[in-house]
């Protein structure tokens, strides 16, 4: 008889263990997928530029659908929530739409119930109206809100990433547009001087934004309708509020039946994605805590990258295969409007909060040679171990073409390379390209004399 | 009394040296450089792209004129070409435009002379309307030929970075062109396969392609002046020819003086940029040879960047510093239209012809999310050693946006990772800038299951 795999949560990381277990085991292997919404295997991260118009809908946000999942042998069972683990007996409790209770028993689990956009804990904050954007469904909700309000003024509750994109999704809807944030400036995983040129470009492109200011609560109407954002002490109407005050993983499950939990909430696993002490249950995705490899310490990032490289991780060990998941390094990109945004590792900030013995060293240049037509201006700062050189992370902030630039600094944190690295690497140049000295190794060779 | 350095050749390479070592030696130190052309620190990798008419003329491609180096306290000295050195008695004779004669005693030599434009072997070859682009004067030269011949056809020789380039501004300057070359398929520097997508590209542009054909002569007019390429026994018209079938480094000077030149015929240095066996004689740029980290053998490779690099490290060297350069791995990129090539380190049968024991894997992917607005294919071709997985090289060939991401490969390439820890890295993820699997990624796990 076929060992049974229970995936619970069929996004990133559930469906794509799903589908590499299955490919590698065959018949050897059943694999149930209970997924609670209609949607498996979708990028969360393009909810915001559906929203924005430059994606046509929800179908094209999917990667594969619970039909092609089931041609493929996976036993997908969308709307079904799991409610209960018992790992004594290796059972998952399920609740249907309609409300039929039912169970499957496992032989390994896989939890990969992704996360939940944190609501502020005030008045009003889950008055209709008030809106994340996690799920395909939130996206779906979203949409239909702004379709049968008529809204015009909408409020984004916090400046990250998600933020960020949905003030600009937004705004390029036509809609009257305020961010709302606690900190000093936009995007705190930036240094705020550099955070600062998102503000400024968010408000070039007529988004009201309104930093230091806390969210005191949500005033409603009569129908117990999001009518207003009070924040520092302000009123900012609003016919609908998006959340992007960030995530928090989605383990409520896995903590009700006894699966230990790090500190970020997140379930702890191994770097093979085995929960800790568990031979038989696995985890991936939003929902786990990963290994932060500057920091140095175990953290929750909800990535869309990380949970299919931790699913495929997860297949492969489930069916007998001996990989690992080898954590972060902190890396992400976004964009507002024509202004991009990368960053890995430690900013200049975390770097000093952490105590690390560090220097950094900004630059200006350019994204193509500086004569050559569309060259836009570009910033890098890096921060390093002033001993050593040791690279410790880099912010890039510039126009089109600047931010994927990053990805050369996530690897040369990866391989924990100096700045005397950086300046010594071989990378591309042409004039369309790049100016003859690479943005990052002109910021290298400007912390060359800071390091010893 | 202040030593003095002596610099042979103003431009990349021997400007970034005079500029370091003079702004750490100051007045310890004179500076004087011989410029047999009129510029210095000029973009000579700009020159396709003035003809193309992206940039206004060669003033946009100095970087620092004379005038601005002989306020810095650099005697520069344009016009002036050195004709022999006398090791011994540490001279080097000059002549000037005029023709006078002159000399110049040093403490220091900088050898930076450039390299020059292959011209074949054939009868014809030096006939007026046959141009090399080299230098701003070559460029200048090219134009005025351009404007006075009302040349209509042009015949580019050669299908690498520059013939490529050339053919591309020349087909957009509106003139009828046709590019020859001896290989299969243009840019040798790929495999033939991808270097076909460029063939198909330009001939896309209206470029006529001739491939397979080896340039036999040149026809000229009564007046000498070039009229045809006769190439693989076709008779080519042609106003005007370009020639972009390679440089070979400047070295007759070297070569007289007795300084050793490597089998490319470029002067071999010491990681320090110090000729071996002379403490007082250095060399960079175009001129020399470079160590290539994964063919583990000396090359020629010119190119501004390492150009750059070279002289600073030279500059740092002559006022006693300790700097190295590390060599290279044979990054390089260009564009036909919107057709962006990358590569680095070991295309897969420059690997198999080294007898490397190798392994190849080519995907298909996109430069962002599938589904963004402005997503374009792009192909990802790794190949890596088979034993271990250690990365040899990497090809990319896509549209906006794909080429640059050749700089993950090359500093994985530089930190010795393999396909494994390439599968691993925290690379940048959003959807306007890359598939949730980075496309290099996809192509590394395509590689992971063929090394051991």
């Amino acid at each position: 008889m076929a060992e049974r795999l229970v995936v619970v949560g069929g996004d990133a990381a559930g469906m794509s263990a799903a589908s590499t277990a299955k490919r590698r085991a065959g018949d050897a292997l059943d694999v149930v997928v209970l997924e609670r919404t209609g949607w498996t295997s979708y990028s969360a991260c393009g909810i915001p530029y559906w929203v924005a118009g430059d994606v046509s809908g929800p179908d094209a946000l999917v990667v594969r659908t619970p039909p092609e999942h089931r041609k493929r042998g996976i036993d997908v069972r969308t709307g079904v929530t799991a409610t209960a683990i018992d790992l004594g007996t290796g059972n998952v409790t399920t609740r249907a739409e309609d409300g039929t209770g039912d169970s499957v028993g496992y032989d390994q689990l896989l939890l990969a119930t992704g996360a939940k956009p944190t609501r502020p804990d005030v008045p009003g904050a889950d008055a209709p109206g008030v809106h994340g954007v996690q799920t395909l469904d939130d996206g779906c909700r979203l949409l239909d809100w702004l379709g049968a309000s008529d809204a015009r003024r909408v409020v984004v509750v916090g400046g990250g990433y998600i933020g960020l994109e949905m003030a600009e999704a937004c705004v390029r809807r036509g809609l009257d547009t305020t961010l709302v944030d606690l900190a000093e400036e936009p995007m705190r995983t930036l240094d705020a001087d550099l955070g600062r040129r998102l503000r400024v470009a968010m408000e070039g492109m007529g988004i009201t934004v309104v930093m230091g200011a806390a969210v005191e609560g949500f005033d409603t109407d009569d129908g117990g309708r999001v009518r207003a954002v009070i924040a520092g002490g302000s009123t900012y109407a609003a016919d609908l509020v998006v959340l992007g005050i960030g995530v928090r993983p989605r383990t409520a499950l896995a903590d009700s039946a006894g699966i230990a939990l790090g500190d970020s909430h997140g379930v702890r696993v191994e770097p093979s994605m085995r929960v800790s002490g568990r031979d038989e249950v696995w985890a991936g995705g939003d929902c786990v805590e990963v290994w932060d490899r500057v920091a140095a310490a175990y953290t929750h990032v909800a990535l869309g990258t990380h949970a299919n490289k931790q699913g495929r991780v997860a297949g492969l060990n489930i069916t007998g295969g001996d990989a690992v998941f080898a954590g972060v390094v902190g890396t992400a990109v976004t964009k507002v409007c024509e202004l991009e945004i990368g960053r890995t590792g430690l900013t200049r900030s975390a770097a000093e909060s952490a105590g690390r013995d560090s220097v950094s060293a900004t630059i200006d240049s350019t994204t193509r040679a500086g004569y050559f037509p569309g060259a836009e201006p570009m910033t890098v700062r890096l921060t390093a171990e002033r001993r050593g050189g040791r690279l410790l992370g880099a912010q890039i902030v510039g126009g089109p073409g600047a931010a994927k630039r990053i990805d050369v600094c996530a690897t040369a944190l990866w391989a924990e390379l100096t700045v005397s690295d950086l300046v010594d690497l071989d990378l591309a140049y042409a004039p369309p390209f790049s100016p003859v000295w690479d943005p990052v190794q002109s910021a290298a060779r400007a912390l060359l004399s800071d390091v010893h």
